[in-house]
Parts: C-alpha cells; structure tokens; sequence
C-alpha cells in the first residue's frame, strides 16, 4: 500500500469516528497556493479545479483536469478518477447528490495552521456550487480529520522521522570538532549546511535559519540567522538544527559551552542553567500520555524552570513534528490566545512532539535542548537521543 | 531601495488609483500556506500570525510574532514594525482604528488564484477582529491591488529579468557547439540543465520540460518533454528554454537549421518560414502600447503568419513573467473561452511579456522564436535580443 493509500483508509476511519459523512479537499494550481494535506492525498500537482473526496464508507474520488487525469490515476489510491474540461461543477453536483451527506467536512481553521487549505476564494466557490443542490449548509470545518489523519503516525512515518533525526545527531557530532574560538555562527552553519549537502539532504526549514547558530550573552533571538558574532571561551552557544528524511523533519537544539583557558568543566551557574533545563524536559516527558493535555505538560516544565529563579521560556514547550518542522494541532504550550485551543487538545498516540524550554544565563548565553518524543499508549518514548552532558568546546 | 520598498511606494500609488484606503495581507506560517504576493512583501518566511498593512498615504505596518520582528526590521521598509508574543488581536485593531479605512482590501478572489491568498480560516478569523471594533463590512477583494502590484514591474525587478534573460541567452550561444547530427533531444537538455547548474541558477520552470528541445518534422508538442529523437540534418530544431535569477524568470525560444552536407544556408522554405515569424513579432512588437489591448496584439502576428499561408499557432502570442514564467493575468492572446477575459485586459507600463509565434516547414519542423519586452510609456521595448537569423549548426 502506498502512502496515499494508507491515509485514505485512515481517513474514512476518521470520518466514522467523528461521525461525518464526507471530506472534500478542494484545491487549484497546487504549486502556488497548494493545501498543506495534499501530501497525503496526491503524489505530483495539479493545475485546474481539483476535489477528493472521501465518505465514510470509505468510497473515494478524484475530479481533477483533464491534464492532471493520468497522473492522478496513476496512484492507484482514487476509487473513481474523473477527468473534465470545461468545469468540475457537474461532476462535483453530482457526486455529492449521490451521497447525500449530512456534513461536507472542508479544510478550513482559525485555529491551525495544518488544517486550513483552502483559500477563501475557493471556499466562495464551493459554498456556490453546493448551494445550487441545496447542500450550502452542510458545510463544516474538517479540523478534526485532517488534525487525526495528520498526527497519528504510521510505521513508515516514523520510520523516516527516526532517521531524520539520526543524520542530525550525526552533524551535531561532526560539528562540534570545528567549533572553536573565533570562529563565527555564520561559518558554523555553513560547515553544518555542507554536511546536509554531501548526504544529499533537505534543510527541515528555511536555510536562512536552518540550522540557528547562537553563541553568547543572549542579544539576538531564536529564529533570528546566524550572524558575524565570535564563538569565545566562555560563552554557552546553542544550534537549532534539522533534516528531512523521505518527506520527514526532525528538529533538534544543542547546547556547547566553551572552555576559558583553565576550565575543566562549565562554571556552576551554566552547570546549574543546564541541568534545569534536563530536568524540565525529562519531567514533562514523564507526564506525557493519551489524554493529558498540552497545556499541563508546558506549566510542568514552565514551573520547573521558573521555581529554579529562570525567566519563563517565551514560547511553547514543544511543537508537533511530522512533514514541517512546525506540525500538527494539539501543541505543548500555554494558554495564550495566539495559541487558541491548541494547548487544550488531547494528545493522542502516534503523534511526534518536541519538547524544547530554555533560560538565559546572565553573561553567557542561553540553554536550550530540543529533544523529539513519540507518544504511546504507554507514554512517552525518545526518538532522539537525549542530551544529559553540556558539550564542552576546547 | 530593496525589492519590498519599491513595492510598498508602488503599493501606496496602486491604492490611490483605486480609491482603497487600506490593504492587508494576512497571514501565518507562511512556509505552510503561504500567499502568492508575499514574494513582494517579505524577504523570508513569518510564523506567527502577521498582518502587512499599506495605507493610501503610503504609511506601513508589520505586525508580527516577536521572533520574526528582528528579519521584518532588518528589510527597513516598514513605517513601523511592531512585534507581539501573546496575540496580534490588540495591534491590528489599533492600526485600523487609527486609519479609519472606508474600504480594506484583502487578497481572496474567485477568478484568480495569484490574488487568493488568504486562507477560509484567516478570513474568519480577520472578519471577527474587524467587527469587534465595527470594520467588519468594509472588507473588499484586493484581486485589482495584487494584479496591478505584480504586473508592474519596478527597476529592481526589470534588472533581475535582463540578468536572468542574459544567462539564458549564454547558454544558448554554448549549447550550439554542441549540437550536432546523433545528438538527441535528451543530450542536449542535459547539456543545458548542466550549464544552469554550474552557474548556480534554478530552471524557470519544471525541470521535465526546462528546456523543451524539439527537433525535425512536427510530431511533438510544446510542453513535452524531450525524447531519444536524434537531430539530423535538414531539421529544424528549436528551444524553449529559462532561468531564475533573484526569483525572477527567462522565457526564451531559438530556432536552430542543422545543414545538410554541401549546403551553406537553410533551405527556401525554411529561411521564409524564419523570416515570417520574425516579421510577425516585430509588428505585434511594434503595436504594443499602454492601452492597447492583448487580443489585438495577438491578431497583428496571428494575421500575418496566416496571411503568408501557414496554419496559425494553437496558443496565444505571448503571457507575461515575473516569478513565475507564466505570470499576471493580462495576456497577448485570442478572444477564445478559456482565455476569458485576460485577452481584453489593457496593458500597462512596467508589464513584460513574450511574443511566441510559431508555424511548421513541412518535412523540416518547427520555426518558432520566442523574445521578451517590457511595456513603456513609449511602446515595447526589447528586454531579450531579438533572433534576426537562423542558427546554423554544422
């Protein structure tokens, strides 16, 4: 079974579970405005007016171009693939007047990012054609199928997660050999972009930032590109740093210190920073569960951090991890209103987190560990390998 | 000026020519689900949900996550940049309660997907905002705002054009030493994808059919991918081929006559089908002008080609460039239905288009040339330099 196919069965599995009887992925010229769930229902992109559509007995189509047909067919994956040349209107009318569904289920979000494709003016267009058969109002979001179909993880998913994160470790071992004194943030990410190059890899995002490279007193923020600044003795630098596997991120965070002339080990205030943030991490590991709720594994590690006399981390604790470095719905995170309802949505099994707090150390620079979990039936389980010792820089 | 200065003065003038007060673009995890004129707005991706606000007076605003703040304020092209950790709720109603705007244009549209940015859900969530504070009805469509923006092309745009339109044309001078007779069609692509790689550019669009090389008698079609067919002497053979330089397209087509042994120039019948389709770009060239519209354009070259007894060519005359090698919605092209109204569009200064006739010699193939021009106040000039004779390999 190829991936499309796996995500098609899911899906109507879905659909039965949150009792709705149809899914319409609605789309045009993909390349440019593409809908972030049309990797798991097409393989290449399409051009025209597209639907797939998915109902709970598990019956799927696809009403795509003419041009777009054979490619579509291809896959395997569509029960019935139809073709058209003037307009997917008719074909669409009478799909749906076949089924008769209670609720259309349609990409769109306030809440997540992942879970809103379709773009306004597509959605003014569905909305018409399906009030010229008297179903205008049978529309609802499809959050809760495409946020399940996306989190839940298959074997092969993971698979290439797990891989992902292995040739990461491997670069964050590389790389501490060429990080020394005066050497810039800009070199160390460009010796660590030559290395994704040679194991012909993807940067997870944006290689502007891709990886951050942060040496020093904490003046630049994350998500802020690597700059001119000199690694020192005496500074505690971090990396953001992530590949792509097969489709699939990782992404990690590793904290160095580098030694003054003298030193055998960091001084206590960034040994002190450094084991609250292991600390942080493993106690909201150890809480994470099917059911538990985001928001109560951010205050456990939020607490930790702050009853250790830390600013709080101005960010989540951890995000969703899956074909974007930033995935899925459910976040490890506050109750702030930019996050919406995320922190409150239970976590369900198979779903991929990162789990990264951080502190500044006055005078130093800041601790930061990105670790990535999978959660199980039984909890949470490592997919990366913990750092429990500072990396100490000669 | 950068590229997004430039773009925010033209945007200023464009809302004063239409009598919008206020324009925004609003958007999230712009990597994920992105809108098509964030190209001209942003210099990298934003997180967080982020509104770009243009005032008809000219004034700006990027309300942003705090974690893109630093990149936004770096581009220097914003009036004010204003960075938020827990909601944008607060600043955007305070940006729109100090403009007053009557009309606020945002980027959805039915007709156009290059003007239908904006997500369903970021719609929802952008309407609440503006009710709350009694805007809610003052949203109109910006598809004339983002049509105008994008068509426009500024100096710094029309320079990155010329430079990608430059290396387009080296590599058709180096690729003529390398055809000749038992070269096939697949050879000489690679050849060139291989120059565009040693010069560190991107094709201008998908790699399957960038470049198309078509030799011999007409049995391919524009648009498919080159094959194991082997140029011979007495053919015809012909390009289609672009680059990306600073995100901005080539779109280039060169006819080429393999000679045969004895022959020291193409044959009657090709050198006139050669010199009709020049003939034909340079009065359609010679009429371009604001104002005039693409379906008369279209007619000047179609009439001519048809008049000198060949079939006339099954597409329009030309489409304009820019990011994408197909590009805006104004085109030089035939009053048929699919064009719908793009045909009838008026052009306008700062508009670049390709003039691409063709026609097939019979035994020979096909003679077709495709140049560039930008629209002046004055009429069209050349942006590529103008194929006035065959390339003649030996």
């Amino acid at each position: 079974m190829n991936l499309v196919q796996e995500k098609l069965h899911q899906a109507a599995d879905i659909l039965r579970e949150f009792d709705v009887d149809c899914w319409i992925t609605f789309v045009r010229e993909s390349q440019l405005n593409g809908d972030p769930v049309l990797d798991f229902l097409l393989a290449s992109d399409v051009t025209w007016h597209t639907a797939l559509i998915v109902s709970r007995e598990g019956k799927t189509w696809a009403i795509v171009g003419k041009y777009d047909q054979a490619s579509v067919e291809d896959l395997g994956a569509y029960g019935e693939v139809i073709g058209y040349v003037e307009s997917i209107r008719p074909h669409l009318q009478e799909v749906i007047r076949r089924l008769q569904p209670r609720q259309i289920a349609v990409n769109y979000s306030k809440d997540s990012e992942i879970c809103d494709g379709i773009t306004h003016g597509m959605f003014l267009t569905l909305q018409e054609m399906l009030e010229e058969i008297g179903y205008g109002d049978r529309i609802i979001s499809a959050e809760a199928v495409v946020s399940a179909l996306r989190q839940r993880k298959t074997e092969a998913e993971l698979d290439a997660i797990r891989r992902a994160i292995r040739a990461t470790e491997e670069i964050f071992d590389e790389v501490r050999q060429f990080i020394r004194p005066g050497r810039t943030e800009k070199e160390i990410a460009e010796f660590m972009k030559q290395r994704v190059k040679e194991r012909g890899l993807e940067l997870a995002w944006d290689p502007a930032y891709c990886p951050g490279v942060f040496t020093g007193p904490a003046e630049a923020e994350a998500h802020y590109h690597p700059t001119d600044r000199q690694v020192q003795p005496g500074h505690v630098l971090n990396m953001d740093f992530g590949v792509k596997v097969d489709g699939y991120c990782s992404d990690l965070q590793r904290t160095f210190y580098v030694l003054e002339p003298g030193e055998d080990g960091p001084p206590p205030e960034v040994r002190r920073g450094f084991e609250t943030i292991v600390a942080a991490i493993r106690k909201a590991k150890d809480a994470i569960r099917p059911g538990a709720k985001g928001v109560d594994i951010d205050r456990i590690a939020r607490e930790h951090v702050v009853t250790a006399g830390y600013p709080e981390y101005p960010h989540a604790l951890g995000h969703q991890v899956g074909r974007f470095s930033h995935d899925g719905t459910a976040l490890l995170g506050p109750a702030w209103e930019k996050y919406a309802s995320k922190p409150f949505q239970p976590l369900e099994a198979g779903m991929v987190f990162t789990i990264e707090p951080r502190l500044p150390v006055e005078g130093r620079g800041v601790v930061t560990i990105e670790e990535m979990v999978v959660v199980t039936e039984q909890g949470a389980e490592w997919l990366s390998t913990p750092q429990e010792e500072l990396i100490l820089i000669r």
